[in-house]
């Protein structure tokens, strides 16, 4: 009974407050992997913490846009959101990942409810302008109504949510195509949760990328400055990094970037004080 | 004034009362139709009616089909629903057209939330066993969970459901695709509701199909066996019938099918003393 | 259906607001208007409405004078309230008039309960100290307790107000007669109600009272004071414009006068994009 | 302090249990005997007692019908309330005696809500038909919606109630004239109330109506009957009698004639052991 | 009935607010007195005033450390509380005196349930310092969570506190010994209490002890610094004097030192005009 | 994290039902034991599920009985309870035991709320007659008031009981001692608990006392009867048995005997799928 008991005082902390999950990467893939994800939310929902899932679903999206025979555009090295690509996104993201994950969870004795950011008007968004030029749908989260998130929390289930927004503004009632790691940023931001954690396919932020063995275990808001101009955050960690400060400049208390491809890292990083991933604090 | 005035005796009988809409043909497809319904969902919601809204969306699933260029097999001429088309049918409903409708609903000023049968274990399904062979992944509602809908009608906004189940027992997790009359049918039963609103192509029952004229207004559960007898309810009306007699016997206290051609038919039948279809009563 | 549109994005406004209606002139003596009103208090009730119905009761109080053979005193030209008069106000005003509307509501289907200024110390009055003398047992709201009417509106009920106070200070427990349209800018202030509507017989703010034509439409709060000066605001117009002004300085959102010969001038006022009357906002 | 302990049992035992009260007679009158019936009301409400006062008003409507030269109707020896003689009562009983007393309660620190029979549907009554004619506008209960009772109860306030009831039926919406002791009994009923009250001017039930010290201080249900068929109860006790029988049998526990005329005979009746005078059980 | 008139006005006064009672001296061990305070305490309940009861125990204490042969040490002329004393405090407190008066309270009607200052964190202390010595485990409130008390009052029954305090800090989940008035006067302040009475065996504060017809009546806050300052209050009442002071810094509104040895002196000093002690306002 | 997702369908299936826990034996004397209990409790009350602690205290009764030179009287070789020995019964029960063990949880950052049977009429017995003669103060259930715990579990905190009761009847008010394991059964069964568990010195039930291989892992409730009448269960197993049939027949769902002296007993057989003691079941 040991680890229940170690578990103990991580549980009596963190009952009642509310964390969210960026899923994504191997974990969703594997399918071991996501019987594991799967029951770390069951068993963090029933010691009484508000979990709270979002997701992404990248590889899903290009086998459906390859089904289809679509092609992706390019403009300036980027890939362009049509008006066509957006309707695969939505469909994919609302209609398959999101209640192959919701009916996942329910076969587990678990009770989910699927959301976008869409319905309530979860995540409002209007068109991102980047500096590199029209990126098509994809939207930047203006305001976030934690409203339904709330209701289906109160009522003891798990929200399941796909990083879709509705377009406010001049793209009123258009659906925009999110980044998942920031949709979860937002939304950890606006119901002031205890924690972000993101799952990755990397072991969280190393000093230098070649050594697993360089794991910056815990860092603070202004430590993500400085590693940023010192080039150990570079690449596809950047933006991450982003996420991490939009969050706890938001109120949220840590954000956790976590090994996805370890069994159960959820649990393991949050009911053992050893933890598995790295943790921002502000 | 007048017709404000006409419409207040209805609206003092329905207020707090349940009305579930099967949403679907030309009214979902026509532009202008399509805008119509939505004010008279928003205008019932609003004069304090709990509205339901549950959709099918055959022709955007065949435009799917198409797309990704699925053949469909047929079974003793029936179309059997294999696990990629099943796919597809669960993408389209609860990704594009649960979600587009949704959006549609708050671009006009109104709150909505979209469910699919899977979220929450809002419709739990086994797979029907039809005596013309096995249909595939096609389900038959052993359990409505209303739960969900509850926690979306208290607080003020509109359930969109979309018509996939979730398994139990031998599919446990899988989804199973419904009729959408008898998805709304089995919701209308469990929520006790005042009113099932069937939207089709068609006047209404004629007992002359050739003539418009002939519409029948109104008639008691014990006249659709008598006219299903007589021929008068026939082909693709049987169905219609059969939803009729299901929610009837489950508690509802009406059932109407109205014409989703004819503009606002929604406003038209629940707050006029004519009404436009025809109505069922127990 | 096209009224019924037309309405729906004044009903989407104004649910859950509350609004104050001074009933007076022909609307509370002619039959058919009479009948009207009550069907749109109903009707603004049903979509949500908060209604508040505040009434004074000139031509019954003088008919009850009348054949009790009371004659009025005049002090400096104005009708002083003896202890008498004020015993018949009272009569007339909490006992007649305000169980008359009451019973008339309900006889329509709807809930309605009377109340006095007197009831659970809604109008709390002192003595008006009038600078062309005393003016007997009339009084001057000091304190308004919106209690009574929370818990009838809470319970979906319509209050009716007769316009008489309860005394406190040196006349403790006195009843005090109060101008009606004034207990309705108080109660509307007391409320923060969304509109106050007046009702009179007159189309509205004239700018030349000879010619209905120069109905003003809308003006804003320091208007009021211009139109005074100018002259156009005069006689019995004037204690109209100070009560919208009580009530705008007290927070309500906007103050009516309209047409109580009108049929439904009610619902044509806060339903219609035109409206009928004369638009006062802070 | 010991009347205070002396009472402290009979406190306990009636926390939360409802009273009405029917209050009439000299203590209507004398302006002593009234402050100390307010005083007693409010005794009961502070502590804990929800407590109702039931009233009508004979001699103030005489004095009305005088003042306004109304000379009474009569059929077979009986009043005959015709239309202009319902008006005064009606008047008189909602628009001065109610509001007199619930100003008085509020005099002394109370916090007290004036209803009729008319608000909210209270008392709703058809034509009394006679054995010996046409009464006029006289009822006869058929519905008591306590309702609007138990929402001024709910708010901490005393309900004041006069006995005009409101007419369905064939006289839907017509006020109709209720014996103010029926009305209590009818009230008691629908509240399920612990105590009826009824203030007389007697001292009770005697069984020597000349002989005071024959006061009969209990009697049970059946006994009432014996006691008429031997004529102890006669002429003005026969309805105070059938009250007594009208409340017990709906289910009130006790039914209480008290007079009146004692000072704080309220208090006596209740927190002492002896009380002052007849209880009837069932 | 003239003295339950009497106590109207203080009722209304009261009632809903909370009043601290520190029980102890010959009102704790006269049998008489013993059920006077109970059925004072009941009665205040009963008129709607939250009673919390705090007590000591000297007398039982003393008996039990005697009955052990427990024999006191002293440090520089003060009692030392040593762990078998403190354990002989806890059990005679908590278990003995606590559960006596908690079944006394209940054996009279009324419904109680015991606590002390270790029950949810109630009392939590850090051992005293004085300048005279270390006293082993006598303790100083830190912090006091009224969260218990609310409970019990909320569901209508008595609290009833030994002053035994939780330790926290370095003598975490030790029992400590509080001072009775002193917990009282902290209990007091943390529910912002209408009035702390502390029960004695004097008249109250007297400005010539020798002399009980020189009561103080009244008293400011300023008062007490003066009257120590002059020698009027010393020796025993200085600590009395010190609790008033530290319960109305804390926001009591009246604090009451008044002889216990007079039956009912509580329902004499709370409900009559004259009182009987001494009373301190802020 | 095995451990923690073998326990996962447990505390799915036990959030929010009741277990009564009967604490004694060794756990309550070794003081890791002690820690470990405590530590289960707070790891039950995390997950959600409602502890109940109730507990006897043997040993400390007996060291203050010897410490206060206290010498039983026997009646029949039956101990006799008299009245000083119930009063050091009820001091050490209550004052110590009971506000240790409550300090303990605390001490571990739970919260948790001491409460004897005399507490808000928690237990409520008259004395036992039993068939070998009058045993003094020793109590048998009559009434158990559940209010008080359902208070305390309802503010999130740990009910911690010891078993002394309240007198009913001729014993009004009295303390009365009763059995641990007979006070944690009639308390399981008030509160309709999911379990009763039976914390011990001996391995659960067994087949042959003298090999503790040959525990019987379950049984049902008739089973009971058979094993007594075949002498399996015997001597002290006797009222243990007894406990398990009073409790069932209240409806209870399992009783668990387990092993105190096995570290974590609690978790062992909760939260695994061997369990370590013996489960009967109705």
């Amino acid at each position: 009974m040991k680890e229940l008991i170690q578990a103990l005082p991580f549980i009596q902390q963190y009952r009642g407050k509310t964390m969210i999950i960026k899923y994504g990467g191997n974990a969703m893939i594997n399918s071991g992997l996501k019987t594991g994800v799967i029951q770390d939310l069951l068993f963090m929902s029933c010691v009484g913490i508000n979990v709270v899932l979002v997701h992404g679903g990248g590889p899903e999206i290009e086998a459906m846009l390859a089904a289809t025979g679509k092609v992706s555009h390019f403009v300036n090295g980027l890939r362009y959101t049509d008006e066509e690509t957006m309707e695969i996104v939505q469909m994919v993201l609302c209609g398959k990942v999101n209640k192959d994950i919701t009916a996942l969870i329910q076969m587990n004795q678990g009770r989910a409810v699927g959301l976008s950011g869409i319905d309530g008007g979860l995540l409002q968004a209007q068109r991102l302008i980047s500096d590199r030029g029209d990126l098509g749908f994809v939207g930047e989260i203006k305001t976030v109504n934690p409203g339904p998130l709330e209701l289906v929390l109160q009522s003891g289930a798990i929200p399941v949510v796909s990083s879709v927004a509705i377009g406010i503004g001049a793209d009123s009632g258009r659906a925009l195509n999110i980044n998942a790691d920031t949709a979860a940023a937002h939304i950890a931001g606006a119901l002031k949760a205890e924690k972000l954690l993101l799952m990755t396919d990397v072991p969280g932020l190393l000093r230098d990328v070649q050594d697993p063995d360089s794991l910056i275990k815990t860092l603070g808001r202004t430590d993500l400055e400085t590693l940023k101009k010192t080039g150990v955050i570079r690449k596809g960690m950047i933006p991450k990094a982003e996420c991490c400060a939009l969050a706890l400049d938001q109120g949220v208390k840590t954000v956790h970037i976590i090994d996805g491809r370890i069994p159960h890292a959820l649990l393991a990083e949050i009911f053992t004080k050893e933890g598995i991933g790295t943790k921002c604090f502000s």
